[in-house]
């Protein structure tokens, strides 16, 4: 598998505050992209998981929105307190977060 | 295969002019979302190919990079006139772009 083995896009669009779409960016995202980078330094993964921050990945009704490469699997409503059990289930080890997941069908809006 | 079928990423990080490092923002590729995003519209992908601007995507010193899932294909120095083909080569038929591609053992820098 080459570098980096996964791969976490991190929704920091932010629309301002009061938009009524919504943002990731005005629900703190843009913070979380730099907690994640602490933890995969913490955790010694920073030669197998890279983290970026994106534009919009869409949902924003359901952001903070996340997703994972190369599984393409997409998470919803992402909190600050969730991401060190995405860094050390997912990321790490390759499980993804079930309660996290986004539904089928959640529109791209 | 769930939707996007394919992820392009475009790194927009933009360290200014003159950094000595270089970034791909300062090459133009806050513009080349733009191009593309328009590209797979009038290619009708729209419901097959998400593009996004993201973060410092590393190898500065060969932007534009981009990258591609699932497929975790990465693409170096990226020109605007390279775009259409990364489009209607990579995106919509899943054929990679040999002459774009990062070399094997390129600095994450």
């Amino acid at each position: 598998m080459p570098y980096p083995e996964r791969h976490l896009l991190i929704c920091a669009y932010n629309r301002g505050p009061g938009h009524p779409r919504g943002s990731c960016g005005e629900k703190g995202s843009e913070k979380f992209v730099g907690v994640m980078k602490d933890l995969i330094r913490e955790r010694g993964l920073r030669d197998r998981v890279l983290v970026s921050r994106t534009g919009c990945l869409k949902h924003c009704s359901l952001g903070v929105t996340a997703a994972v490469y190369p599984e393409n699997v997409w998470y919803q409503q992402v909190t600050e307190g969730d991401l060190v059990e995405i860094c050390d289930s997912h990321l790490a080890k390759g499980e993804r977060v079930e309660r996290l997941l986004m539904p089928e069908g959640a529109p791209w809006e």
